[in-house]
Protein backbone atom coordinates (compact mmCIF):
# COMPACT_ATOMS: atom_id res chain seq x y z
CA UNK A 1 0.00 0.00 0.00
CA UNK A 2 1.38 3.74 -1.12
CA UNK A 3 1.83 5.97 1.60
CA UNK A 4 -0.79 8.36 0.13
CA UNK A 5 -3.46 5.39 0.37
CA UNK A 6 -2.26 5.46 4.33
CA UNK A 7 -2.97 8.91 4.59
CA UNK A 8 -6.23 8.71 2.48
CA UNK A 9 -7.35 5.95 5.11
CA UNK A 10 -6.55 7.91 7.96
CA UNK A 11 -8.51 10.57 7.10
CA UNK A 12 -11.46 8.97 6.02
CA UNK A 13 -11.35 6.96 9.51
CA UNK A 14 -11.40 10.67 10.91
CA UNK A 15 -14.34 11.86 9.21
CA UNK A 16 -16.38 8.65 9.75
CA UNK A 17 -15.32 9.36 13.80
CA UNK A 18 -16.43 12.86 13.37
CA UNK A 19 -20.02 11.59 11.56
CA UNK A 20 -20.73 8.95 14.16
CA UNK A 21 -20.08 11.37 17.34
CA UNK A 22 -22.60 13.85 15.05
CA UNK A 23 -25.48 11.09 15.28
CA UNK A 24 -24.76 10.35 19.06
CA UNK A 25 -25.55 14.02 19.57
CA UNK A 26 -28.34 14.43 17.56
CA UNK A 27 -29.89 11.87 19.96
CA UNK A 28 -29.34 14.02 22.79
CA UNK A 29 -32.95 14.71 23.23
CA UNK A 30 -33.54 11.31 24.90
CA UNK A 31 -30.96 11.80 27.37
CA UNK A 32 -32.10 10.43 31.17
CA UNK A 33 -30.67 12.06 33.84
CA UNK A 34 -30.68 11.20 37.23
CA UNK A 35 -29.57 12.01 40.56
CA UNK A 36 -28.71 9.63 43.18
CA UNK A 37 -28.44 11.00 46.77
CA UNK A 38 -27.20 7.75 49.30
CA UNK A 39 -26.46 7.99 52.76
CA UNK A 40 -23.82 5.42 53.90
CA UNK A 41 -22.76 3.39 57.11
CA UNK A 42 -19.76 5.31 58.23
CA UNK A 43 -18.29 2.25 59.41
CA UNK A 44 -18.54 0.90 55.91
CA UNK A 45 -17.34 3.77 53.90
CA UNK A 46 -14.22 2.68 52.33
CA UNK A 47 -15.84 -0.60 51.38
CA UNK A 48 -18.77 0.70 49.70
CA UNK A 49 -17.08 3.85 47.47
CA UNK A 50 -14.19 0.80 46.67
CA UNK A 51 -16.90 -1.07 45.44
CA UNK A 52 -19.32 1.91 43.81
CA UNK A 53 -15.90 2.81 41.62
CA UNK A 54 -15.23 -0.52 40.19
CA UNK A 55 -19.24 -0.78 39.47
CA UNK A 56 -18.95 3.10 37.80
CA UNK A 57 -15.82 2.22 35.63
CA UNK A 58 -17.43 -1.19 34.56
CA UNK A 59 -20.34 0.30 33.14
CA UNK A 60 -19.20 3.19 31.72
CA UNK A 61 -16.44 0.81 29.80
CA UNK A 62 -18.53 -2.32 28.95
CA UNK A 63 -22.08 -0.11 28.29
CA UNK A 64 -22.41 1.58 25.29
CA UNK A 65 -25.53 3.48 26.72
CA UNK A 66 -23.68 4.47 30.13
CA UNK A 67 -22.36 8.00 28.91
CA UNK A 68 -20.94 9.46 32.53
CA UNK A 69 -21.20 8.53 36.40
CA UNK A 70 -19.96 11.09 38.65
CA UNK A 71 -19.57 10.39 42.42
CA UNK A 72 -19.12 12.77 45.32
CA UNK A 73 -18.99 12.94 48.83
CA UNK A 74 -20.13 15.98 50.78
CA UNK A 75 -16.90 17.65 52.21
CA UNK A 76 -18.94 18.45 55.66
CA UNK A 77 -20.30 14.68 55.82
CA UNK A 78 -18.46 12.21 53.97
CA UNK A 79 -20.94 9.68 54.22
CA UNK A 80 -23.32 11.54 52.24
CA UNK A 81 -22.82 10.86 48.59
CA UNK A 82 -24.46 11.85 45.38
CA UNK A 83 -23.95 10.39 41.97
CA UNK A 84 -24.87 12.25 38.97
CA UNK A 85 -25.75 9.82 36.11
CA UNK A 86 -26.48 10.60 32.53
CA UNK A 87 -27.71 7.37 29.80
CA UNK A 88 -28.44 7.53 26.33
CA UNK A 89 -32.08 6.81 26.45
CA UNK A 90 -34.45 4.86 28.37
CA UNK A 91 -33.30 1.72 27.05
CA UNK A 92 -29.59 2.21 28.01
CA UNK A 93 -31.19 2.71 31.75
CA UNK A 94 -33.26 0.02 31.80
CA UNK A 95 -30.03 -2.36 30.20
CA UNK A 96 -27.97 -0.79 33.09
CA UNK A 97 -29.80 -1.96 35.92
CA UNK A 98 -29.95 -5.55 34.69
CA UNK A 99 -26.18 -5.95 33.92
CA UNK A 100 -24.33 -8.56 35.97
CA UNK A 101 -21.79 -5.82 37.56
CA UNK A 102 -24.76 -3.83 38.47
CA UNK A 103 -26.95 -6.36 40.72
CA UNK A 104 -23.84 -7.42 42.48
CA UNK A 105 -22.83 -3.98 43.68
CA UNK A 106 -26.44 -3.73 44.46
CA UNK A 107 -26.62 -7.11 46.63
CA UNK A 108 -23.00 -6.39 48.36
CA UNK A 109 -23.81 -3.04 48.81
CA UNK A 110 -27.46 -3.72 50.18
CA UNK A 111 -26.17 -3.50 54.17
CA UNK A 112 -24.29 -0.35 53.85
CA UNK A 113 -26.60 2.29 51.93
CA UNK A 114 -28.72 3.24 55.12
CA UNK A 115 -31.21 5.42 52.57
CA UNK A 116 -31.62 6.57 49.25
CA UNK A 117 -33.41 9.19 47.26
CA UNK A 118 -33.28 8.97 43.16
CA UNK A 119 -34.39 12.17 41.37
CA UNK A 120 -35.72 12.08 38.02
CA UNK A 121 -34.35 15.13 36.07
CA UNK A 122 -34.81 17.23 32.84
CA UNK A 123 -31.79 18.39 31.55
CA UNK A 124 -31.50 22.48 30.87
CA UNK A 125 -28.13 22.46 30.05
CA UNK A 126 -25.42 19.85 29.61
CA UNK A 127 -22.05 22.32 29.21
CA UNK A 128 -18.70 20.67 29.07
CA UNK A 129 -15.10 21.43 27.24
CA UNK A 130 -15.36 18.04 25.33
CA UNK A 131 -19.15 17.23 24.71
CA UNK A 132 -20.68 13.74 25.58
CA UNK A 133 -19.75 11.21 23.31
CA UNK A 134 -20.16 7.51 22.27
CA UNK A 135 -16.71 5.86 22.67
CA UNK B 1 6.20 17.81 0.91
CA UNK B 2 6.34 14.00 0.24
CA UNK B 3 3.12 12.43 1.16
CA UNK B 4 4.75 10.68 3.71
CA UNK B 5 6.07 13.71 5.74
CA UNK B 6 2.61 14.45 5.67
CA UNK B 7 1.73 11.36 6.94
CA UNK B 8 4.06 11.48 9.76
CA UNK B 9 3.45 15.09 10.74
CA UNK B 10 -0.34 14.13 11.28
CA UNK B 11 0.83 10.98 13.72
CA UNK B 12 3.15 13.68 15.52
CA UNK B 13 0.10 16.39 15.77
CA UNK B 14 -2.46 12.87 16.91
CA UNK B 15 0.65 12.10 19.53
CA UNK B 16 1.21 16.08 21.04
CA UNK B 17 -2.70 16.23 21.23
CA UNK B 18 -2.76 12.43 23.31
CA UNK B 19 0.19 14.36 25.33
CA UNK B 20 -1.11 17.06 26.13
CA UNK B 21 -4.31 15.75 27.34
CA UNK B 22 -2.64 13.34 29.61
CA UNK B 23 -1.12 16.26 30.93
CA UNK B 24 -5.02 17.84 31.51
CA UNK B 25 -5.52 14.26 33.39
CA UNK B 26 -2.63 14.91 35.99
CA UNK B 27 -3.59 18.01 37.44
CA UNK B 28 -7.31 16.46 38.14
CA UNK B 29 -6.31 15.80 41.55
CA UNK B 30 -6.66 19.67 41.76
CA UNK B 31 -10.91 19.14 40.73
CA UNK B 32 -13.18 21.50 42.11
CA UNK B 33 -16.12 19.90 41.90
CA UNK B 34 -19.71 21.39 43.68
CA UNK B 35 -23.63 20.96 43.57
CA UNK B 36 -25.51 24.13 43.87
CA UNK B 37 -29.20 23.30 44.51
CA UNK B 38 -31.31 26.44 43.71
CA UNK B 39 -35.25 27.14 44.42
CA UNK B 40 -36.31 29.40 41.77
CA UNK B 41 -39.68 31.30 41.58
CA UNK B 42 -42.07 29.68 39.46
CA UNK B 43 -43.71 32.11 37.85
CA UNK B 44 -39.67 33.57 36.51
CA UNK B 45 -38.66 30.22 35.68
CA UNK B 46 -38.29 30.41 31.76
CA UNK B 47 -36.78 33.92 32.41
CA UNK B 48 -34.14 32.60 34.90
CA UNK B 49 -33.28 29.01 32.77
CA UNK B 50 -32.79 31.28 29.61
CA UNK B 51 -30.23 33.63 31.84
CA UNK B 52 -28.58 30.20 33.47
CA UNK B 53 -27.95 28.75 30.11
CA UNK B 54 -26.19 31.99 28.29
CA UNK B 55 -24.08 32.39 31.84
CA UNK B 56 -22.91 28.31 31.50
CA UNK B 57 -22.80 28.29 28.07
CA UNK B 58 -20.35 31.35 28.04
CA UNK B 59 -17.52 30.39 31.20
CA UNK B 60 -17.55 26.78 29.34
CA UNK B 61 -16.87 28.57 26.07
CA UNK B 62 -14.52 31.22 27.39
CA UNK B 63 -13.11 29.90 30.42
CA UNK B 64 -10.02 27.44 30.32
CA UNK B 65 -10.57 26.27 33.91
CA UNK B 66 -14.38 25.98 33.95
CA UNK B 67 -14.32 21.84 33.26
CA UNK B 68 -18.23 21.68 33.31
CA UNK B 69 -21.51 22.71 34.14
CA UNK B 70 -24.56 20.56 34.15
CA UNK B 71 -27.98 22.24 35.49
CA UNK B 72 -31.20 20.01 35.80
CA UNK B 73 -34.47 20.79 36.88
CA UNK B 74 -36.24 17.97 39.21
CA UNK B 75 -39.01 16.07 36.89
CA UNK B 76 -41.17 16.47 39.85
CA UNK B 77 -40.72 20.15 40.87
CA UNK B 78 -39.67 21.97 37.82
CA UNK B 79 -38.32 24.97 40.04
CA UNK B 80 -36.00 23.01 41.97
CA UNK B 81 -32.64 23.28 39.81
CA UNK B 82 -29.37 21.76 40.54
CA UNK B 83 -26.27 22.60 38.87
CA UNK B 84 -22.93 20.13 39.27
CA UNK B 85 -19.99 21.96 38.13
CA UNK B 86 -16.34 20.77 37.32
CA UNK B 87 -13.63 23.46 37.47
CA UNK B 88 -9.71 22.68 37.45
CA UNK B 89 -8.67 24.29 40.39
CA UNK B 90 -9.27 26.99 42.92
CA UNK B 91 -7.79 29.11 41.22
CA UNK B 92 -10.41 28.35 38.33
CA UNK B 93 -13.39 28.83 40.53
CA UNK B 94 -12.20 32.10 42.03
CA UNK B 95 -11.74 33.54 38.63
CA UNK B 96 -15.02 32.10 37.75
CA UNK B 97 -16.72 33.77 40.06
CA UNK B 98 -14.84 37.45 38.64
CA UNK B 99 -16.00 37.41 35.25
CA UNK B 100 -18.35 39.66 34.10
CA UNK B 101 -20.56 37.20 32.58
CA UNK B 102 -21.14 35.66 36.06
CA UNK B 103 -21.54 38.57 37.91
CA UNK B 104 -24.41 39.84 35.36
CA UNK B 105 -26.16 36.27 35.87
CA UNK B 106 -26.03 36.84 39.55
CA UNK B 107 -27.51 40.74 39.31
CA UNK B 108 -29.78 39.51 37.09
CA UNK B 109 -31.27 36.46 38.59
CA UNK B 110 -31.20 37.97 42.60
CA UNK B 111 -35.04 38.34 42.04
CA UNK B 112 -36.07 35.06 40.63
CA UNK B 113 -33.82 32.81 42.97
CA UNK B 114 -35.91 31.95 46.04
CA UNK B 115 -33.15 29.71 47.70
CA UNK B 116 -29.51 28.36 47.24
CA UNK B 117 -27.70 25.76 48.72
CA UNK B 118 -23.87 25.11 47.91
CA UNK B 119 -22.42 21.92 48.41
CA UNK B 120 -18.36 21.14 48.45
CA UNK B 121 -17.80 17.99 47.63
CA UNK B 122 -14.65 15.20 47.43
CA UNK B 123 -14.91 13.50 43.99
CA UNK B 124 -14.92 9.67 44.46
CA UNK B 125 -14.81 9.32 40.73
CA UNK B 126 -15.71 10.69 37.41
CA UNK B 127 -15.93 8.41 34.55
CA UNK B 128 -17.41 9.36 31.15
CA UNK B 129 -17.42 8.21 27.77
CA UNK B 130 -14.53 10.69 27.59
CA UNK B 131 -12.14 11.44 30.32
CA UNK B 132 -12.59 15.99 31.05
CA UNK B 133 -10.20 17.66 28.69
CA UNK B 134 -8.85 20.94 28.60
CA UNK B 135 -10.48 21.96 25.03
Amino acid sequence: MKNQDVLYQFIAMIMMTTLLSSSAFAQNKNLVVRIAKLEIDAAQLESYKSILKEEMETSVRVEPGVLSLYAVSDKANPASITVFEIYANDDAYNAHIQTPHFKRYKSSTMEMVKSLELLNTDPIALEAKKKLQLK
